[in-house]
């Protein structure tokens, strides 16, 4: 016991090349977030740290509120997408960036995870407002460019309002997870989200 | 206590007027149901016949399982609209008709029962298709048949899928309420669904 205490107090005060480095209590943090989201227990930050092995000042000198960690863990594994490439056919790029990335995000093993996400949004609307800004908004950025290049290339309409039209797509795709109950990838959800695809697009074409 | 242990065992063997009415008993069954659900607690048959003050027999008359009562709960005050007229404006009675319906469902105090709803679907995918097939694709019925009735007439396209239309202009909606948190009343969340309806619409048109 004396053993241990004393190690433990050496380990304290020592700094160099044997303290935890920074991305490590990150990593440490977001994984003790997700455990307590995948266990569909109460998330606070009492056990969030006591699950992390973190103090609460390493927390919070990281994030500055519980809701700003959830929102950041609910996005682990995604990514803003590349530019779209907007030399080809611009069609197949936006609808494909816009579908690929909603794709990673609720096919698979994440499935889960993206239906707790939606719970965990609708039961608190500052974490949702929250992730939506600090996420999902700068995540649709390059393919409301793309449409903005398409439309001042006149492929697309003028008077387009590429907000709107990103959410009929996307929105579109979240009714068949989120009330039809249905998964991204059985044949007849794509074909219904491509059919409805087919309707944007035409409607969107100048 | 004599006394009311008493009349407890006479109301339990009374029959005939005294009887509480079968559509009583329906009530008070779904308002146990429906104040566990605004409580946010836990929902279980034997919490709602508690609350209700029925039995458990009652309860099972009426509803196959749990599942089945929540799903009922959950659609209280709202109705399959009726038949889209189709003799006037056909998107303004189609698009009407949808939107009113959405907005029915999601404005005003029933707005935080509209985030409980899919708070409750998005934890339990069966209670999630039980609601979408015995409530949800049955109030889509009327937009869907007037939305044919358009294709076969001429003014819509014949190749549309007219389940995909439906779900691009629901989807948008609900991608304001899901994902965006917004409120369907604002202003800005209705120009921005205006938006999205006319594009689709007009990739609809024949």
């Amino acid at each position: 016991m004396m053993a241990v205490d004393a190690a433990v107090a050496t380990a304290g005060i020592r700094r160099g090349p044997g303290r935890p480095r920074d991305e490590d209590i990150d990593g440490q943090i977001i994984a003790a977030t997700l455990a307590l989201i995948d266990a569909d227990e109460d998330l606070t930050v009492s056990r969030i740290v006591a699950r992390g092995g973190v103090s609460r000042a390493a927390l919070y000198r990281r994030w500055p509120s519980l809701t700003a960690l959830v929102a950041a863990a609910l996005d682990v594994g995604r990514t803003v997408p590349p530019p779209v490439d907007a030399e080809g056919d611009l069609r197949e790029a936006i609808v494909g960036s816009l579908l690929g990335d909603t794709a990673a995000a609720t096919s698979g093993y994440s499935e889960a995870r993206f239906r707790h996400r939606i719970r965990l949004v609708m039961a608190d609307r500052t974490l949702q407002k929250a992730y939506w800004s600090s996420h999902v908004s700068r995540r649709r950025m390059p393919v409301e460019a793309a449409l903005r290049r398409g439309m001042e290339g006149g492929i697309l309409r003028g008077d387009l309002d590429a907000e709107a039209c990103f959410d009929a797509i996307a929105g579109t795709v979240y009714y068949q997870l989120v009330v039809r109950g249905d998964f991204f990838d059985e044949p007849a959800t794509r074909a219904r989200v491509a059919a409805a695809v087919d309707v944007i697009w035409r409607g969107m074409l100048a």
